[in-house]
């Protein structure tokens, strides 16, 4: 695979990105494009050959004059700034010249670049962002993560139906349950959307378990849970806050206690393995589902492992050809 | 203060709800009404007595022939079932024979309760439900938790005036930080509800902070936040399984490896700590605001210390006068 990746967007840009991309092609076979002002970029890929060595000739540094700050307006962006490290991506993918896009950049704007370039999957009314969210036995599809704040009821039963297909293609789970997000299990808890969309997914082939609790998503109740992405987007940032906060709360009452000092380094090394497994740099990248080609939206703190494991998930969801399961499985459903 | 206990809802009632009350009169100067069956509580009183020495005369039993089920839809279980423990207490604080109605039943159908018996505070058009949640230095108070899953703008305006009274009067913060809960900071960041919202909160006098994140909660940046029921409750149960998730994840990673076995009782101590901390047993209840009487709404899984707790928050409550307060404010705002 060849992957497009957006070398300027993020917040610690371009460093962790050149990085990230060294990391990528040392350990798989895919060559990387890396996308944004080449004199910067060359001299980056110069700093980190003393540190790594790496087969030069899989990283390629591509021209792109313009860049897409975090605070720029998302669909202004896009439209305006066409010579951009993202529109430069998008456009190398859409002629066939790599085969996904990935961003740690303003994900609006990636996203506005996404759909600018790549257009919607014919059938699909809104692309959505699907979070891999770590439970306590593997990992739980989340969609829409915080593409789409305000949902119909259509739009969730495809967020569903594109779930469902990443859940079963990329990350290999048989028969998914699909459940959606609401405050209580029972049939009769839920909003407007809630209710309404429930119709919708019991007269699918989906395996549809019904309402599920944001409590349950850790125990993996569920792989997929379908959501609006203004809820689904506190429900992510909610958790790694509470998560922070147990951290924290643990780490100062053993440092109120002297009692408790020793055991401190053996809990350092336990909480380094919890970190490792509810880590958001573990999963890298969410992908934009819904939209003609792979694009991958990663965090704009991502340190360089998370750029390399963006680089995997986009490197898996262009193998798998995920938007074209996508298309089909949405026309076999309208017919 | 005299409180009406519904001594028959809740999980482990009447046992923990008996065993709550006693505890309570035990620690503080109220009087308690238990409400409900009066064979099952005067046996209920003996078992107990047998555990705890406490002045009998200050807990009375008064009997109540029906029982509203967990599993009951609640606006036909307060119609139809007049004698219900709930009902009971609701009329003996409506006939000023008691200052305050708690109860660890079927939530909605309390609520419900609340509104017939009680009326709804002129001027306001949704009662909520006000969470206290631990921080990392305090506790933040949100409102709506769960009560209204559908809002209007108007809605959520009257949420933060509630709020901002509860968190002043009964929590004693001065000058409140007012904040909405969105999916970024950036005033550009949410959905239609938000963006409305945030236009009324700005013409009012309270200490509106703008947007709040969910994982900003923990880390007490506002003193009372504001949400739509549905949001609010997914934000409260997807915490409550976030925090058991990592504290399961530190406690397998620990079982898992000998090295770290040493740490197991200095762990067990801080987590006992960071519990206490976190723990929705200690805030007990949770005041539904809006109604013209002090009603506070216990969880299903209480046990007796919440019990206990509820009890104090519905005293503290009643001694404010909330009510009395929330229909001044409301009035002035009016005008």
């Amino acid at each position: 695979m060849i992957l497009a990746l957006d070398a300027m967007g993020g917040d610690k840009a371009p460093d962790i990105n050149v990085e990230g991309a060294i990391l990528a092609v040392k350990q798989s076979d895919d060559d990387i494009l890396l996308v944004g002002k080449q004199d910067i970029l060359y001299a980056q890929l110069d700093k980190w050959s003393k540190k790594y060595s790496f087969d030069k000739s899989r990283i390629r540094v591509v021209n792109a004059t313009e860049i897409i700050e975090m605070g720029e307006h998302p669909a202004n962006a896009a439209r305006h700034k066409k010579d951009s490290s993202m529109a430069v991506c998008c456009k190398l993918v859409a002629a066939k010249q790599a085969d996904a896009f990935i961003s740690m950049g303003n994900s609006g704007a990636a996203m506005a670049t996404s759909l600018l370039y790549f257009k919607r999957i014919s059938g699909i009314s809104r692309p959505a962002i699907s979070i891999s969210f770590p439970t306590i036995s593997g990992r739980c599809t989340i969609v829409d993560a915080g593409a789409n704040v305000d949902c119909k009821p259509e739009h969730l039963l495809q967020f569903a139906i594109m779930g469902d297909i990443y859940s079963k293609s990329v990350l290999g789970v048989k028969n998914p349950k699909v459940a959606i997000l609401s405050i209580g299990e029972e049939e009769t808890k839920g909003n407007e959307l809630v209710f309404e969309t429930s119709k919708l997914l019991k007269q699918t082939d989906l395996n549809f378990i019904g309402n599920i609790e944001g409590g349950d998503i850790p125990k993996a109740k569920a792989d997929v849970v379908v959501c609006d992405g203004f809820v689904g987007n506190v429900f992510l940032k909610s958790s790694e806050g509470i998560a922070e906060m147990i951290l924290k709360l643990i780490k100062n009452s053993i440092k109120a206690n002297p009692l408790y000092w020793g055991a401190t380094p053996f809990l350092k090394l336990a909480m380094k393995s919890v970190r490792k497994k509810a880590d958001y740099d573990e999963a890298g990248g969410a992908p934009l589902l819904g939209v003609n080609s792979t694009c991958i939206i990663g965090h704009g703190k991502s340190n360089s492992k998370a750029v390399k494991n963006a680089l995997f998930a986009a490197s898996r969801c262009a193998k798998k050809n995920i938007s074209n399961i996508i298309e089909e499985e949405i026309k076999k459903f309208q017919n």
